[in-house]
């Protein structure tokens, strides 16, 4: 059993414009298996490398959504981190994402609200070799008490082939 | 084993405004926790019960972009279907989403691009009681060739408690 990990939330009052925090994950099979079975979403292009051969991308590509899946834990992980309020998020997705890409998600507060504890990031995703997959700008109200929390692994997730 | 199971795309042609479709998805423990493993958000307000009595919400949230994977699959699997390319999306999340939830994806095709294959289409998501929990726009490329692909459900997934 991993050992319990903690969090540190960065308080609207500690966060300054152009502060930064990245994040990256690997992106396997394992990957686009889960996002199929959470969003339901199991088109052949995702699942299928026979099928997905004989579309534009030529492989399996995983789900654009994903990307939204790492921009949304960047921000709950790292900036602000534990206790910040999602309030919106555009992202355009720019180029396929494959399996075996390492995706690295950038982001960097462009924005502080005057009254309220609202924050605008700038949000990147590139793959291993720089090309940017998907951007975008979240909204956040950043928490403003300091807490660390204890973070809680999920279950083990095991994927069972049908007949198994 | 489930039986295969087919979907048919709408093509840029077909496609008319004012087109809707809607797609449900029932949010459990399950839904939190494997999205929890595919983004790696790991914050005990999605995973402690214990936790997430001392927050605002008394109770565990799922994560909000939750709502964006089902935005993500309705267009994949609904309007326009398989083939569609996913441009962009922008959410605003309006409402906290509790297990338990039935969400509802509504969407709604509100404009048709006149060159290119190009749709908007908006998406709004509520819960079992009505209420809006997201809401928001996609862009997309909507498939311009006919096409019914064969759905491949992804391999069970079977959530093991460390220690088991």
């Amino acid at each position: 059993m991993q050992s319990a990990q903690q969090a540190t939330n960065v308080t609207f009052e500690e966060i300054n414009l152009g502060d930064t925090a990245s994040y990256s994950r690997l992106v396997t099979e394992r990957e686009v298996e889960l996002f199929a079975a959470v969003s339901g979403d199991h088109n052949p292009v995702h699942l299928d490398p026979e099928y997905a051969a004989t579309t534009q991308f030529g492989e399996c590509i995983a789900h654009g959504m994903l990307t939204g899946a790492f921009i949304s834990a960047a921000i709950a992980m790292e900036l602000p981190g534990p206790g910040t309020i999602y309030l919106g998020q555009n992202i355009q997705f720019r180029a396929p994402v494959m399996l075996g890409d390492t995706l690295t998600v950038n982001l960097e507060v462009t924005a502080k609200h005057d009254k309220k504890p609202w924050v605008t990031i700038a949000t990147v995703v590139s793959n291993q070799d720089g090309k940017v997959v998907a951007k975008g700008e979240a909204n956040v109200a950043a928490p403003t008490v300091k807490e660390t929390v204890t973070l809680i692994p999920p279950p083990d997730v095991k994927l069972v082939e049908a007949g198994e």
